[in-house]
């Protein structure tokens, strides 16, 4: 058997996410599994670094699957994204040591959230984009942003509690303007269920003004999610990179 | 009658391009129409800066329209672009002097053309883009665009030949390369029928080698469409803006 890294991009607006359901859902993985056993002719499962919830979209996206024998990378790449909808594709296909596992392997992750911030929302990016026209003030949501950098307890920033713990480091958040987009960029050690998109519903209420940055402190300590801000919409959404120790690859 | 200057931005991808035509054909100014007489109570008709072909986009596309009143601007776009479906948005309103004309008064125009030249496809931008993953020298192809540049007969580069005069006038062509995407903008006093799209496969042909920038000259002179290169697809093009001369506008 021999063990490798797929790089996967896909635009999730017309997916149940990525985890495989019932035979009716579609999602990212059964579909990526469906498509690999077409051209492989025989049945494979892949495993992802993590989920991505309903209408979340991907950049990079890693999985784990394991061939009976080696492949031709680039033809078979070639095949495969023939088979594939033309909002999933893969990306890139690494052959790797035995012991690789996309998800405990994982080093950190990256994550963006995309807002539309014109007045009037922009057509072309409205599947990648959540469209919030009003004023927010970036400098405010930076100042927010430095609290929660660091590693915390992120009990308030999730709508989940089976974890065994919901400490996690965020090394940094990086916000950005550019031509009436507002771009939160995430890089962490891991994230929790749904946490990077309360994350960013608190920190656009920071910019909004119904909120202070120096509250992200408060919110951190009293671990309460019925503190913290809404659920941004997963439409803005998108896992950018994960991020692994160089040495696992082979070639 | 009041005469407004109506600035619109559409995802093409699903129209049968910008002029009305049958009652059955989903045209965007066929449904520009629709949704603004749905708000006024009224038919009214409206006139754009030129055609955009079936599946080319629109950043700026320019139309003047003629109301029995004056709206509260503000409010009435709101309320259109609600009615509007979501690939097609007018982005601004403005009250201009009767004369004023969107593609008698146009002064120029711009459009771009996006090239997704990376190996796999970017599934957030295929809507968009035109996926060509071959190698392509952008410094040849600045090259040929330097010949192009200026005012010429552009016989060669259109599909109709029922205009008065080929003769056109480009400004300037930029060709940019930024992250695996190429982005060539024409800005021109005119454009005749297919021309942007067989500039750009013209210019591709240089790029892969198929053909050197100094033929761009004899391309000009023997004024034979069979001689320049293939059609690109509508889905890379998009009409960037369409320039007035600014003291016709009033407010």
């Amino acid at each position: 058997m021999r063990n490798y890294k797929l790089t996967t991009a896909y635009d999730g607006t017309n997916y149940q996410g990525w985890q495989k359901q019932s035979l009716t859902a579609a999602t990212i993985q059964g579909i990526l599994e469906q498509s690999l056993s077409e051209v492989l002719k025989y049945p494979v499962e892949i495993h992802g670094s993590g989920r991505t919830d309903a209408g979340v979209h991907a950049w990079g996206q890693i999985a784990d699957v394991k061939l009976s024998g080696r492949v031709d990378e680039t033809l078979f790449l070639q095949q495969v994204n023939e088979v594939l909808p033309e909002d999933i594709k893969i990306t890139k296909m690494e052959l790797v040591k035995g012991g690789f596992h996309a998800r405990l392997s994982a080093k950190s992750k990256s994550y963006v959230y995309r807002i539309d911030n014109r007045e009037k929302g922009n057509v072309f990016t409205r599947r990648y984009c959540y469209h919030y026209p009003k004023f927010l003030n970036i400098t405010a949501m930076k100042e927010a942003a430095s609290y929660l950098t660091g590693t915390h307890d992120f009990s308030a920033f999730t709508d989940k509690k089976d974890e065994k713990t919901a400490v996690r480091s965020i090394y940094n958040i990086v916000i950005e303007k550019k031509e009436g987009q507002i771009e939160i960029t995430y890089h962490g050690s891991g994230f929790l269920y749904h946490m990077v998109r309360i994350l960013t519903g608190t920190l656009m209420e920071v910019g909004n003004g119904s909120r202070r940055p120096m509250d992200m402190e408060v919110l951190l300590q009293e671990k309460k999610r019925t503190a913290t801000g809404l659920l941004a919409p997963a439409c803005g959404l998108c896992l950018k990179e994960v991020y692994y120790d160089e040495k696992r690859s082979v070639s």
